[in-house]
């Protein structure tokens, strides 16, 4: 730490993101990526991109929102694209969080609420999952609050239905609520739905997880024009080209090929309902998941022990070192052959315990 | 205006960009690109990265930061890239701006600092340039502010010697003198050797003049250890992947190829100097500059009426709306071609009204 640093954040602690090792080292089944190639035409797109990157990127994403719209149904003044879709999270506490208003979400989900809240200095509320590790919506109502919910959740992989983020809406009218559904097209169900009838419902998403985006970086907010159009002025007093156009044009590019991720994503469904059966079998509890991650663990053999011992064998995934959840692991994903790989060697461990 | 946003940004103003014309239609002289196409090698640098899209991109930019120090001479732990140099330049106000410690600034500077000291809630102390637009060192002596300074400056074009930045740093040992170097590859000269000897410098920098990476977004700050270690600490807590990899690719061969981009500089300059002089033969007073635009106004004729002269002739360059200089006209430096039929236009324009 410098003599320089503001004080309000001396006691600020980081995020602490899922390790990124060389490729080709590890499966890495660690932080939810994709585990396919990228459709075909797009390397042709990011090479072409390169011709103009000269120039300022496109303010307005103006194709890649039209693109946008064909695939989620909304665009125009709905919509706001971000660096990622923390990027779009931060700009929703920086712009409706503040002295008046401070933040809610669940003890166990995803990391950054947490630290956006501190790093804002706005006030937490942090409400527990209940004992099989879902949200009991009626926790929501009323908190008088801006609402963070990772639908489905992260780590578990549980999802509320829309008729329990209804509920939350209808509960918290003068409230914000974001809905973050950064691993929604695994779980077959977006709550986009609701917008028409909720003008205090903001829905993030990212290209990270179902588009093979992670290191392109693109995320989405999705929300009523009056509100889109206070996230565009923050967003425009902090980084108006936060999205570069080689990520633009490549964006473009993926929702132009839809049909293929939408392919890929129904098998990653499969290879995940097949991998939690097989985990089953090797006597883990495995929460049943929404997400392309599954959250489980072991029934009689530590969760740290199974961490390392997959490690040594160069397999990659999340161990959580937090109240609640440290027996539990994450594990991403792949494609079946790595599936069946990770079971493997699960099963050796397992059986080498027993 | 949303009901739900927070009151202390209820009057909050953006900033406001530079126009982005489609392409083709204009010779677009309004934002300070760089006029040449990138290095070969880089279109398939670009293709090469979207095979991993998929996994996020590297925290450490390894290979990048790597490829920077070659260049730049700095690496390691004193170097932290940013999606762009505003990206660097509001991590350093969040990082060391606060209740205790406002910002300073000059009135006529780069537009940001001030929409971020409002950002961050920040106090402003902004520091009039003196009657021929420089900035007078000796006015940020002892201020107790963080100071943001832009060398060379925009809109002005201007540059303070090292001498002059290594006093007002002398005379500011307990604060953080933030040197926004945005310009300073066609300046021929960095503060960079100031590093060593002084422990509140922070430089920030950005690829998108000098390396055509407007689009790419891919700035850097150089600083202490020390320093490098809050900042990162902020950057882990508002987006730890804000470079992505399609940038970290692009940015890693274009410092590959940095002869071809500093023969671009060179001729930069030459064509600067030379538009410089023809400006004069026409009647202009114009700022000898030490940026790749010039900053210039017609001893007649009014800024406004060249401005939207140019504009009909569809050739496009800024002019701002501000106190002191709304007669001025920036006009950044394209290639000779692009700059003679500014010179053919301005000709014609004068020559109409004289």
């Amino acid at each position: 730490m410098s003599r320089f640093l503001d004080k309000r954040l001396s006691s600020l602690k980081a995020y602490i993101p899922g390790e990124q090792p060389k490729l080709g080292e590890f499966i890495k089944l660690n932080t939810n990526e994709f585990p396919y190639p990228p459709a075909k035409c797009v390397f042709e797109s990011a090479s072409k991109a390169v011709e103009n990157m000269n120039l300022y990127s496109d303010l307005t994403c103006k194709e890649l929102k039209e693109r946008f719209k064909d695939v989620f149904g909304y665009g125009g003044n709905n919509v706001i694209f971000t660096n990622g879709s923390d990027d779009a999270l931060y700009l929703c506490f920086l712009t409706f969080c503040g002295e008046d208003c401070g933040a809610a979400f669940a003890d166990i989900t995803y990391g950054f609420y947490s630290v956006y809240a501190d790093l804002c200095c706005v006030d937490k509320q942090i409400i527990p999952l209940n004992d099989v590790f879902a949200i009991n919506h009626a926790d929501y109502f009323g908190l008088n609050k801006t609402i963070f919910i990772a639908n489905p959740n992260a780590p578990t992989g549980k999802r509320l239905s829309n008729n329990q983020i209804e509920e939350i809406l209808i509960n918290n009218r003068d409230n914000i609520v974001v809905i973050d559904e950064a691993y929604t097209a695994f779980s077959g169900e977006s709550c986009v739905e609701l917008l028409p009838k909720y003008d205090n419902l903001v829905i993030v998403g990212t290209f990270s997880k179902s588009r093979g985006m992670a290191g392109a970086r693109l995320g989405y907010i999705i929300t009523s024009e009056d509100i889109a159009s206070d996230l565009e002025k923050v967003k425009f007093s902090i980084n108006p080209y936060n999205v570069n156009s080689l990520t633009q044009a490549v964006g473009t590019t993926v929702l132009e090929n839809n049909d293929y991720y939408v392919e890929c994503i129904n098998e990653i469904c499969k290879t995940r309902d097949k991998f939690s059966e097989e985990l089953v079998k090797l006597g883990f509890d495995v929460i049943p998941s929404k997400a392309n991650f599954v959250f489980a663990k072991h029934n009689s053999i530590s969760g740290k022990y199974i961490f390392e011992e997959l490690k040594k064998r160069k397999i990659l995934i999340r161990r959580f070192d937090k109240e609640r959840i440290d027996e539990y692991l994450r594990i991403s994903i792949g494609t079946p052959e790595q599936m069946q790989i990770v079971i493997n060697a699960l099963a050796e461990i397992v059986g080498g315990i027993k």
